[in-house]
C-alpha cells in the first residue's frame, strides 16, 4: 500500500477497532493510514465479523502474533479494494465488551498534586503509595466510545449547611491510558510482570470524567463512586502491545523503595507515549506517560496477585497522567490548581467544564527507532444536566 | 403439591436458581420445598433453558409477575413429575451473569464499629454517612456460587519495617444481602425508590470475604481493592422481590438528617430478614437486616442518580449486616473486636479464619402474615494459600 513514511498508522502500528461500513453491521477492522481494513473480508475469518474484539482477543497471544504478521504482509502488497474503507466514512464503535474495569493512580505527580489539593494539611503521598499501585474498581457499564456526549451528572456535594443536590459544578477530565486484557487468567494464577504482553492485547486513550464536588464529598472511606461512575470514554483504536513493545523505556523511579519481588520487572514496561489535551480546540496540556511511576505490567501483576482471575475484556486505566511541569498535568483540577488559577482558553478564564465544551485527547507513542504510532482521537462534549 | 405448611420454600417464596439435573445442561429452576421445578419443562419456554437468569430477568416486571402466577398455579395442583428433581440430587450454579458489582456500607452499627476499629482517634461515622448510602464498585469476575472454596489470598500488609508480602493473616467474612437488577435503565434515567420493585428481580445471601490486613494497608485514599477482589460468594437461590414485598418494614432511622428528596421512600423498603452465621457448625451471630439504615431501594436510587445506567445482572451488596447487640455483628472483625476478644468456637479461642474453616450463612424473611421465606444456605470453606 502507498502510505506516507511518517503516517502514525503505518505498518508498525496497526491498531484494531470495530466499525460499521456504510449501512453494515459492526465488525473488526485495522486502521492503516486513513483507511480501515475489514479483517473478515481480508482474512476470510468469521471471528472478525463479530461486533467486538473479545472473541479474537480470547484466541491468545500466538494468534495475535500470527494475525499481525498476516496484516503486515497484506499491507506490504495491495489489500483487496473491497476490504478498504476510508476512515471518515465509517462509524466507529466501542471496540470491546468491557468485563471488569479498574482505575489506577500511577502518576506520582498526579497523586501528589491531588493529595495537596484534597488533604492540604497532610503529606501529599500516603504511606502505601510507593509500595503498591493504588487502584479501585469502576463501573464497566458506563464506558463509552469517543464521540459519545457526556451529560453533566447530578449528585450530592458539600454545602455550607449540609449537602446540596444538583448538577456538578466541578466537572473535570482525567487523561489516561487504558489497557485491555485479551487473554485472562483463572483464579489463583497471578500474571507476573514478565507475562504482561501475553495477556494484555492493547492500549487505548481513556478519559475518566470526574465530578470533583461529588467525589470530594463521597469518597471517604470507600473511595470514588458517583463522582466517576456516570461516564468513562475510550478511543476507538486499540494499539497492540505488540506495537508498543518498541516504545518501552525504563521507569523513572522505584529505587527508594524498591518494589516487592512480585512487582519486579525484568524487561521495563515504561512507555514513551505523549498525550495532548485540547479544550475547545486549544491545546492546554501534554501529559507524558513516560513519567508514570508504575508500569501497566506491574498494575496487572498487582491486580491478580491476590488470586483474582482476569477475563478477556477487562480494562484498567493508568490513572491521570501528569508530568512534573505544570503544562504536563492531565486534569483541570491540577491545571487550574483546584480552580484557584484559571487557565486562559480562547481568551477566557476557565477552571472546570461548562456545558457545550469539547475535550479531545490525542496520543502518540515513539519507538526506539523513532517511529510514531498514533492512538487517534478521543473526543467528548459536555451536554447539559438532565432536567429533574 | 404436598408441602409442609411451615416450609421456607412454600408458594409464597419460589426462589429462582440455575441447576443441572443429573448429567444435564444448566437451566433455570424454582425451589419448592425440597424439590427443584425445571421451568423449561414445566412452562415449555426456552428462556428457562438458558444457563443463567439474565434472559428471563431482562423480560421485565410484568413477565416476572406472570411467570410467578403460573408457577403458583402449578404448585397449587400437581406439577409434572418429569419437571421435578430432588434438590439434593442436582448441582447448583451461579444463578446469573454478573454485570457490574457494587458493595454498600448501609449498616450504621457496622460502619460505626469499623470506624472505631480502623480510625480509633476519629468520629466513628464520617460526615457523609447519614446523607448518602456510601458504596464502591467491586470485582464482578470473582463472584462465585455457594460451595466454591476460597483460597486464602496473598498480598501486602503493613509490617514493622515497611510492607511484607504473604498470605493474609486476618481473613474475614461479611454477612450481607445482595440485590440483583433484572431490568436495567439507560443512561440518564435514574431509578427512584418507588421504581425499585420494577427493576430489582430478587435478593441473595452474599459473603464479602475480606482480608483485613491487606485492606487496612491499601484502602487509602481510593477504597478497598485486593482485600476484597479475590472472592465474593452468593447463595444459589434468588428470592424474588415480589415475595419480599410481604416482608417490608419501616427503616429504623433517617429522621436526623432526613435524606435528600431523591432518596425519599413513599413505601418503605426496610426488610424483616435475619441471617444466621455458623463457623465450623457453631452459630456465632444473627445479623438482622431489619436494622439496616439504608434500604435497597435507596441504594439503587443513589447508584443511578448521577446518570449511570444499570444493566440486567448488576449486583449490589448491602454491606455487612450488623445489629446493635454484640451477637448481631456480621463480621469476625467486629465479633472479635479487631482480634482482641476471641470468640469461643467449638471450645477454642478464634479471631480470624484458619485454613479448612467453613462458614455457612442462612437467611429467613418473615412476612407481615408470619410466613417464613428461606434464602437457603451460603457455604464456603477456606483453602490454603497458593504456593508461590
Amino acid at each position: 500500500m502507498n502510505l506516507p513514511a511518517d503516517s502514525p498508522f503505518g505498518p508498525e502500528n496497526l491498531p484494531y477497532g470495530v466499525f460499521s461500513p456504510d449501512g453494515g453491521a459492526p465488525r473488526v477492522g485495522v486502521r492503516i493510514g486513513d483507511q480501515v481494513l475489514d479483517l473478515a473480508v481480508a482474512l476470510g475469518d468469521e471471528v472478525f465479523a463479530e461486533p467486538a474484539l473479545n472473541a479474537f482477543m480470547a484466541q491468545g497471544y500466538d494468534r495475535w502474533v500470527e494475525v499481525r504478521r498476516r496484516i503486515q504482509d497484506l499491507v506490504a502488497g495491495e489489500p483487496p479494494a473491497a476490504a478498504l474503507h476510508p476512515v471518515g466514512e465509517v462509524v466507529l464503535h466501542l471496540p470491546f465488551e468491557v468485563a471488569d474495569y479498574v482505575d489506577f493512580y500511577a502518576s506520582e505527580h498526579h497523586a501528589s498534586n491531588v493529595g495537596r489539593l484534597f488533604r492540604p494539611d497532610a503529606e501529599p503521598l500516603l504511606p502505601n503509595w510507593k509500595h503498591l499501585p493504588v487502584g479501585y474498581h469502576g463501573r464497566a457499564g458506563t464506558i463509552y466510545v469517543s464521540g459519545t456526549g457526556v451529560v453533566r451528572p447530578c449528585g450530592q456535594r458539600k454545602g455550607p449547611d449540609g449537602p446540596v443536590f444538583g448538577p456538578s459544578t466541578r466537572l473535570d477530565i482525567e487523561a489516561e491510558l487504558g489497557f485491555v486484557v485479551g487473554a485472562g487468567t483463572p483464579a489463583n494464577s497471578p500474571i507476573s510482570p514478565a507475562e504482561f504482553p501475553r495477556h494484555v492485547f492493547g492500549a487505548v486513550l481513556l478519559n475518566d470524567w470526574s465530578a470533583r464536588d461529588i467525589q470530594a464529598w463521597e469518597y471517604v472511606p470507600l473511595g470514588p463512586n458517583l463522582g466517576k461512575s456516570f461516564a468513562t470514554s475510550v478511543s476507538p483504536w486499540v494499539v497492540p502491545i505488540l506495537a508498543l513493545d518498541g516504545a518501552r523505556i525504563p521507569l523513572p523511579g522505584q529505587t527508594d523503595p524498591v518494589p516487592l519481588p512480585y512487582l519486579a520487572e525484568s524487561r521495563p514496561w515504561g512507555l514513551d507515549i505523549e498525550v495532548t489535551v485540547r479544550w475547545n480546540g486549544q491545546e492546554v496540556a501534554r501529559p507524558p506517560f513516560r513519567e508514570m511511576y508504575w508500569s501497566p505490567a506491574q498494575m496487572l501483576a498487582h491486580l491478580t496477585v491476590n488470586g483474582a482471575s482476569a477475563r478477556t475484556g477487562d480494562l484498567y486505566g493508568s490513572g491521570t497522567i501528569s508530568g512534573p511541569e505544570p503544562a504536563e498535568r492531565g486534569s483541570f483540577l491540577e491545571l487550574s490548581w483546584g480552580g484557584r488559577n484559571p487557565l486562559t482558553v480562547n481568551g477566557e478564564p476557565r477552571t472546570f467544564l461548562e456545558d457545550g465544551d469539547e475535550v479531545v485527547f490525542e496520543g502518540t507513542a515513539t519507538t526506539a527507532s523513532g517511529a510514531k504510532l498514533g492512538f487517534g482521537e478521543l473526543r467528548g462534549r459536555v451536554l447539559p444536566a438532565r432536567q429533574s
